[in-house]
């Protein structure tokens, strides 16, 4: 079964605005073994949403239409599917009287233009929005001799999350070939994207029956395993193994074999631990801090940091000796290894996390080139430090620093 | 003239990848006075990709296809336009020598399989990869008994970029009805996307030859004016009276009339005053450094500063009295009053930021709840404090008490 899903507004076709929606109902269909044959983004103009539907109709089994289903003129979507089907368009009274009922409820009026959204296609199944005003529609029909699924579903992404979890999900469950599909995500940081599906590749290549899909960014690496089974404990044995015999080549990089974050797996660990960390940033500028604090329940094991952009600040916050800095520059192992036991000390932590680089694009020299970064990790007993050379931008030495920074705690904490 | 936005690659078409490219060539095209009435996107599969190749071809004037023109199994552009078009596909010997002799130059080793990129379309304008192996294709053709544009575009972002800014921008342009396009972008802090627009819906309404756009994310609002005329002169009057006009409407919350960023803005005033700025930061965890030491040359206005996360911090980095945090509790305006002074005072900064409160989901009560945020900017002659309360979940409630930060920093500075 392939499905094709269509978004409909004229924002979306603008260099501002895309479509999101697309990518949760992939997943969703995913999930139930149909695949994505296309995407269409359509603006509002009726010409060309019937045509879009048109085409749809004609080359996938299953249809899912996000937008246009408000109140304004703007909003077509019913009119286009009607259109496009055939079939005729009906005002729903229970409907309308619901609409004004709960408006009533919530001591809000409504306008007349809102009644133009209780306008059902002849033989659609209505789906309530318990988020918004607008109902979805649901169609399980014969068309040119084959059968069809459609689904109308409202634009704002938690309207249309709610509906399609709570009311099409069931429905397409019921309407489609029983499958089970098994899924594990595993993570990896500071590996190449080559370098690590060169090592995996002769591995997954073998079960032909997964789906593996590798994703790369600033340093870190997300695998997403997939396998589709008639029952579902035969799927989660497939993946299982394949995520085993993953683990086992990529032992030095892997930090998550269940979808967590790098920042998540630093704070766990700590917190098994019974420790607490203070970071001293200085060409991250807060990136680390804001990553660990991005984590609810991170306070009770991230005490906080500084962050010391100017030489003073290394000296005030975090108490490195201003002749240390003016002998070996403020980016040197020398610098990075006061910065972690400074900030340790300052802030009574057992763990002291410092870095100190040239993000660029200015501040380099031959010596000292943008990308060069030192990452130092301090605990009473010792210091450990890293020199890094990180090419690109600003955005990626910054964020390469940052990953590499977490990563090299998460080691020492392991 | 209308076009559509076609992107190749199965891996668009799971939860994990969007097509971007399709961004890029909106704000181009735009610029060219050409609309985006659809945007497609499809996998690997030849049929497939006919299917919507001869789709694009019957309905709009400008094709643009981006994708699939590299050198494994998978890659079907050029065939499949050819296919669509009913053309011949021919192997370009100048295109082969070419591309052994760059690889020599390079000394690296191409495989054979390489040279099916040098396939050319028949009736095709070859276009020059600078950044990759994949030559690109244009096509000025009459089909169908229409003239039609058709351009293959390799899927790579950087390679798509440099190919279409260099190569395809002057093709259009000659092809093209000529059109000038004047743009200006506006932004504005803290007010609400359907407050903002009721307050000059009334004034762009007036000006139906200029598209204003409002984008609105975490308490900033981005307003896009966009107006095209047979000369520039033309364009850029209408919307910089309109621009004004706004600017002047929306006096009290705007802070860019040239698209910069908040933070940059804040870096801009604080250069221009040769003053400093030092951040304590407790629920915004780092969030509002990182944005800006996101900025190069920052370090020039922006000294640094503390996340303090724990009381202990709070005391320790930033002088707050124990006994203030004792009385009126960590979140209070009495505890961002103190962080904002303590850190103007520990860093030796002109200017102090202090930022506390709640970003939940835990750790909220009747008498404080999750969303109660402080905000405090100090000069050595006074302090001034801010009680907001936000809601949404973490993510919004950090972002918008950072953005609020920013625009209180900015307001003291104007």
């Amino acid at each position: 079964m392939i499905a094709e899903i269509i978004a409909v507004g004229s924002e979306m076709l603008t260099p501002f605005r895309q479509d999101t929606n697309s990518l949760y109902l992939t997943e969703k269909f995913n999930s139930l073994g149909v695949t994505i044959a296309f995407k269409t983004i359509v603006g509002d103009k009726q010409r060309h949403l019937v045509d879009a539907i048109r085409q749809a109709l004609r080359r996938v089994d299953i249809v899912a239409i996000s937008g246009g289903l408000g109140p304004t003129e703007d909003d077509l979507t019913r009119e286009c599917v009607a259109e496009a089907l055939g079939r005729t368009l009906t005002r729903d009274a229970a409907l309308i009287a619901n609409m004004y009922a709960r408006a009533a409820a919530r001591r809000v009026t409504i306008t007349r233009n809102n009644e133009k959204q209780a306008d059902v296609i002849d033989g659609a199944v209505i789906l309530e929005n318990g988020r918004g005003t607008a109902p979805g529609q649901w169609l399980d029909i014969v068309h040119g001799e084959h059968r069809k699924l459609l689904m109308l579903l409202p634009g704002p992404p938690s309207e249309l999350k709610g509906m399609f979890d709570e009311q099409c999900m069931p429905l397409l469950a019921d309407a489609l070939p029983k499958r089970a599909i098994a899924m594990r995500v595993l993570k990896a940081a500071m590996i190449g994207e080559s370098q690590c599906d060169a090592r995996i590749a002769p591995i997954y290549q073998q079960y032909t029956d997964i789906e593996t899909t590798i994703l790369a960014h600033l340093g870190d690496i997300q695998l997403n395993l997939s396998c589709s089974k008639p029952f579902l404990a035969q799927a989660r044995l497939r993946v299982d193994e394949l995520a085993s015999r993953i683990e086992e080549e990529l032992d030095d990089v892997l930090y998550s074999s269940q979808g967590e974050t790098l920042e998540q797996i630093v704070l766990y660990y700590l917190e098994m631990r019974g420790a607490s960390l203070a970071v001293a940033e200085s060409c991250t500028g807060g990136l680390i801090s804001e990553r660990l604090t991005g984590i609810p329940g991170s306070s009770r094991s991230f005490a906080g940091g500084a962050v010391v952009y100017s030489n003073e600040l290394k000296t005030l916050l975090a108490g490195v000796d201003p002749e240390l800095i003016g002998s070996y520059g403020a980016v040197s192992s020398q610098v990075a290894k006061a910065l972690a036991e400074g900030i340790r000390e300052r802030c009574s932590a057992h763990f002291g996390l410092g870095v100190t680089g040239i993000a660029g694009p200015g501040g380099g020299s031959e010596d000292k080139p943008v990308g060069l970064v030192y990452l130092a990790v301090s605990t009473p007993e010792e210091t450990t430090v890293l020199e890094r050379r990180f090419t690109g931008d600003r955005h990626r030495i910054r964020h390469l620093a940052a990953q590499q920074a977490l990563d090299m705690v998460r080691r020492r904490l392991m």
